[in-house]
C-alpha cells in the first residue's frame, strides 16, 4: 500500500513515528515521492541543533551517542540519532550489531534511532544522511546526533551537514591522533577522549591540546574545549553536552550560525546535484552519441578526461532543444 | 622543480620508478600538468590485467595481495599494487601501518607498491586510484593489484575499475558472510576463504558455496569458484592465482571483455565527470545567482532538491552563452 505524498506530510508534522520511519525507508529506496514530500518539509525544518560524532571504529561513539541521548532526554528534550557506517550494506530499522545498547533508548517514545548502511543509497548515502536529518528535524527533534564510522570522504562529506562537529579517540591511540592530525583536525568543533579510565588517557588529553594550539584560529575563534569521557559508565558526558551548548551559543552570538546553515545548504545542494548529475549522465552513456564515446574510449581513441568533456557538451546540446 | 609533461610522458613510458612515482603524487595533488601527461598515456593502456581485492579490515588481503604479486613474480611477471584505503588520511610512498609485509616486495625493481588514502585525492579517490591503474598498466606491468579496504561505496567504485574482483573473506566471520550476501555478493568473480586453516573453514567454504549456488546465473555464465588460502603461508596462492587465470581466458573466450573493458570506461568517464560538475556547481554557488539561491535555501524559501534544479539551469545558460 503507497502513501500519498500530502499524507505522509501530515502525518509526519504530526509526530507520527510510524509515517517518519515509512518516510526514511523511502528516501533509502529513492522513492520519487519521498522527494515530493521532502520538499513540502522543507520550509519546517530548521529548528534542531544538528550534532555529528565522528572518529575511528572502536573508540565508543555508539555508547557515547546513547549516553547524550539520554542526557538531553534527562533534560526533556527530544532526540534523533542517525548512525551511519557506509562499509555495511546494511540499513533501515535493525540496529547494527554493535549497537545493542541503543536499544536501551529504544523504548523511550520521544527517542528516534535509525541505523543507515550504504545499500539503500547506493551513491548518495550523504544525501539521503541528509534527507533523514531534515525528516527528524521537521518531525520536531530537538537534537539530532548524527554518528559516522571511521575518517574517510562520506564521514567528513556528512559532518558538513552538522552544526557541532565531534572528534572522538581514546587513550594510546598513537594512530588515530595521527590520523586527526593529518586530516580532521580542521572539523572539529569538540574533541573528546573515551574511554579516559584507561591507561595513557592524560597523555591523550595532553597531545590533543598541543595539537589545537596550532591549529590556526578558525572563523568566530572559537577554543574547541577537549573532554574526557568514559561513556560506559556516564562519566564526563554532562561535560561534553556542556561543551556542545556552548557552541551552539557561541555559533549564535558570533554570527557564525549563519555561515554555518549556508554551508550545510552548500553542501546539501552539491551533493543533490551530483547525484543528479551522475544519473543523467549514466543514461546518456547507453545510447547514441554517449555509446559511441564509450566505444572510441574502449578503443583508446579519447582518453576519458577528454571524453567527459564531450559528454557535457552532449548534455548542454541535448538540454538546449 | 616541475616535469614538462612531455617529458614526464616519456621518462614513465620508458620505465622510470621515479617519474611514475612523481606522476601518481602529481595525480593525487590534482596537478593539471598530470591530467596532460595521462591524456598522453591513454593509447598505451589496455595492456594490464586488473585485479581487484576486497573484503573487511582483518581478511588478509594486503598479505594475499603480497603472496599474490609474488607468485606473479615467480613466474616471471611484472605487478603493480596499489592499497587503498578511504578511511585513512595516510597517502603516497610510505606503505600503511599494516602493510609492512608489502616491504619484502617493495625491493624488487619489477614490482610497484603505493597506498592511496583519503587526503590526496578528496572527493576523487576512485577517480585518482583509477588514473594510478592506468599509468600502472602504461608503465608496463603486466598485472595490476587493487587491494581496497571495507565493502562501503568507495570499495564498490574501485571494483569497477578490475577486469577480476576477488572477494576475501575468513573463517567464522557470520557477519562477514551476511554482508557478502547483501551486498557484494554480485561484484564478486572469484571469492576467497582466507586464514582457512582456522576453525570452522569448512562451514565457511560450504556456506560460500551454497550462496553463490543461488546467485544469479551472471553474463558469459561464469561460475565464481571459492578459493582456500593461508596467505601468511602462501597456501593456496597458487590456486588463486589459477582462478584468476580462468577468469581471464573466460572473459576473453566469451567475448565478455569488450563488455568489461565498456564497464570500465563508463564508471572511468562518470567518476571524472562528476568530479568536473562538483568544482564547476562550487564555484557556481560563490557567486551572483548561485549565491541568492543558497540564501533562498538558508531561509526556507526554496527546498534543495528544487534549487539544485536551478543550478542545473544556471550551468547550462552559462555555459550555452
Amino acid at each position: 500500500m503507497r502513501d500519498a505524498p500530502k499524507d505522509l506530510y501530515e502525518r509526519v508534522l504530526k509526530g507520527d513515528r510510524r509515517a517518519a520511519a515509512r518516510l526514511i525507508t523511502m528516501v533509502e529506496n529513492g522513492d520519487r515521492d519521498a522527494r515530493e514530500v521532502l520538499r513540502m518539509l522543507h520550509s519546517r525544518t530548521g529548528r534542531a541543533h544538528i550534532v555529528g560524532l565522528t572518529g575511528s571504529p572502536g573508540s565508543g561513539k555508539s555508547t557515547l551517542a546513547c549516553r547524550l541521548a539520554q542526557g538531553y532526554r534527562a533534560a526533556g528534550k527530544t532526540v534523533g540519532v542517525i548512525c551511519v557506517d557506509p562499509t555495511s550494506p546494511f540499513t533501515g530499522g535493525a540496529l547494527l550489531g554493535d549497537r545493542v545498547r541503543m536499544q536501551e533508548l529504544a523504548g523511550d517514545p520521544e527517542v528516534f534511532i535509525r541505523s543507515m548502511g550504504s545499500r539503500g543509497a547506493l551513491g548518495g548515502l550523504s544525501v539521503a544522511t541528509n534527507d533523514v536529518i531534515n525528516i527528524l528535524d521537521a518531525f520536531g527533534k530537538d537534537l539530532v546526533i548524527v554518528e559516522t564510522v571511521g575518517a574517510g570522504q562520506v564521514e567528513i562529506e556528512i559532518v558538513k551537514y552538522a552544526h557541532t562537529c565531534c572528534v572522538v579517540t581514546m587513550p594510546g591511540a598513537g594512530d588515530e591522533i595521527q590520523a586527526i592530525k593529518a586530516g580532521i583536525l580542521e572539523i572539529g568543533d569538540v574533541f573528546v577522549v573515551n574511554k579516559a579510565d584507561r591507561e595513557g588517557a592524560q597523555r591523550t588529553l595532553a597531545d590533543l591540546e598541543m595539537m589545537l594550539e596550532t591549529r590556526p584560529g578558525g572563523p568566530g575563534d572559537w577554543k574547541p574545549p577537549v573532554v574526557a569521557t568514559v561513556a560506559l559508565e556516564g562519566e564526563g558526558v554532562d561535560e561534553l553536552e556542556r561543551a556542545i551548548e556552548r557552541h551552539s551559543a557561541h555559533l549564535l552570538e558570533s554570527g557564525m550560525m549563519a555561515e554555518k546553515t549556508e554551508q550545510r545548504m552548500k553542501a546539501e545542494l552539491l551533493g543533490i546535484l551530483d547525484l543528479m548529475v551522475s544519473r543523467e549522465a549514466g543514461r546518456a552513456l547507453e545510447e547514441g552519441e554517449g555509446k559511441e564515446l564509450v566505444r572510441r574510449m574502449a578503443e583508446r581513441q579519447i582518453d576519458p578526461h577528454s571524453a567527459a568533456e564531450e559528454v557535457v557538451k552532449y548534455l548542454l546540446k541535448r538540454a538546449g532543444n
